[in-house]
């Protein structure tokens, strides 16, 4: 018992170096005692203050901040934080933190570099198969006891030879194309840049991309040129068998005319991992048989986890020893 | 409309060959236009009198018969139809079919050939997909309004680098081991034979082959070697990890077994296209989280009907006017 309590010890030691998490990141919420065992944790969730107060109170010390999505570095964190100079995040988007301020102030970010394309991969991968083919929807059908009544459950769409338009061929992206082609999927993408390294066909344009694809898979960044780029109009060009996959980042798509889109069958459904304001999703998404509807997971395997944790821990021991960060964002925001 | 009615006759012109049909495959559901503009279909499920009276009635004349799983060609029925001369299946596999008594009456049996196989491969990988990184879970959570509420929700299991044993590496299996590569999985299989053609180890036992995998993808087709060839005693062997894919016949496992494992936590998981007593499920299995149901319809597809309903119509024409039959069954069984 006296080992194990040495081992860890109820509170933190002191002489830890300090970082601040606002809210707990899903990897910290997984890994606290692993990540705490390192470093004095400062949780302004469990304070009483409210966090403005609780900023202000440690304003003088705090040069490191844990995040993700559920925590957002805006301006205003930023500006109660002046001896800030590390924003390490848990996840591989940073756009919950405000980069430019970052660079204006020289506060560096790191990221958990390209860690889960896999695993998000393969959820791109699952949510097209389950649109598609109907996977959730059968087997609502079969726990509903609707087989042995209804007897022939809907067809679904084949995947062999469709053709799959990714938005975004970065490391997720490349990931899901070469899966989809072992499936005989027909491949093009849309990105800021033409990747000359790849075989599949590049299109400048989304609106174009959509109307020559039969889904779409979005996998890229979320940034002022992306947002709410997967509107009404790209909807209505991809069309009425069309099917779009979100594993990037809620904001991507105007959710409104994908809400409408979807109750008018502009086109034929979606499967969706992410939202734009979550874990809030839009409500009339839920009554709807042929989307697919997860709570931002694609990254959630105990692997990943593990592997990030680890990241997380090096990044931070790196910045507090002044050695180079393992795997630091490029802050051209 | 006089051309119409035409091409679209409400009755079957009588000159037609015929063919009997005793439970309607779904291929036919779908088609039956199409099929019975070819043929005169004597529908036995149609038909007030009991089915054996019904074919004692046809008897002399019923040359061809189209099936599927949902009406086997028992014995029985085979005594009743001393006239038979072709079974039509609208499926791949023929385990509805008395096999050694077609062989010993010289009654020739078709299949579908390996129409089906893309499609059932791309439904085997997103069972495994989902119930490894619990899709239809996370859709359940979701919609039921728990993600505001619990927050967190569970972690998955990474697909990558894990090993995934193939139960059966025919044209199926092989088109399951390919996506799995893709999605950087170490494939294995067993197979009744040896296939010098693949890369992959193989396993001559079914039971080392569970012991050294991750997860079983069951792609074989049901025989007396293969009944209840996935028990208890596999299971345990697969471990509390593993994870089990059934896209080949439910007879193939052990349903009794497999619902303790999974009671248990012998098991992790399954994702099941197929049981014993179709259409019925194990009501055990509806209130398993960990556990994804689909209604037999991993070839149900737009694409894959169409041509199945050309290749059925095809053979039948074929057999009609003594050509070669398109996909006939080798009858070794």
């Amino acid at each position: 018992m006296d080992a194990q309590d040495h081992q860890s010890p109820p509170s933190q030691p002191p002489h830890l170096r300090q970082v601040l998490v606002l809210r707990p990141p899903p990897v910290f919420a997984v890994h606290e005692q692993y990540i705490s065992n390192k470093f004095h944790i400062l949780k302004a969730y469990e304070s009483p203050l409210p966090t403005r107060d609780f900023l202000q109170a440690n304003a003088q010390s705090v040069k490191a901040v844990l995040c993700s999505g559920s925590g957002p570095i805006t301006a205003d964190v930023l500006r109660d934080l002046p001896a800030l100079e590390i924003v390490v995040s848990t996840t591989t988007g940073v756009n919950h933190i405000d980069m430019a301020e970052c660079r204006r102030r020289g506060i560096r970010v790191t990221n958990v570099g390209d860690l889960f394309s896999d695993d998000v991969a393969d959820v791109a991968v699952g949510l097209l198969i389950d649109v598609m083919r109907r996977i959730s929807g059968g087997d609502r059908f079969v726990r509903g006891g609707r087989w042995p009544v209804t007897g022939l459950y809907p067809l679904g769409s084949k995947l062999g030879g469709k053709r799959i338009g990714i938005v975004g061929l970065g490391n997720i992206g490349s990931r899901v194309a070469s899966r989809l082609e072992a499936m005989g999927c027909i491949v093009s993408y849309t990105s800021r840049l033409r990747k000359h390294s790849t075989p599949f066909t590049f299109y400048p344009d989304v609106h174009q991309l959509a109307t020559d694809s039969d889904a779409l898979v979005l996998c890229c960044a979320l940034t002022n040129d992306t947002r709410h780029m997967i509107n009404n109009k790209v909807m209505k060009a991809l069309g009425k068998n069309g099917v779009i996959v979100n594993v990037a980042r809620g904001a991507v798509i105007n959710e409104a005319d994908l809400v409408k889109c979807l109750e008018d069958g502009e086109i034929a459904g979606a499967g969706l991992d992410v939202y734009e304001n979550e874990p809030n999703v839009p409500k009339q998404l839920l009554g709807l048989d042929n989307v697919v509807v997860l709570p931002h997971c694609s990254a959630f395997t105990k692997e990943c986890f593990e592997d990030a944790a680890q990241i997380v821990v090096g990044n931070l021991e790196a910045f507090f020893t002044n050695k180079p960060l393992i795997t630091p964002v490029t802050n051209d925001f």
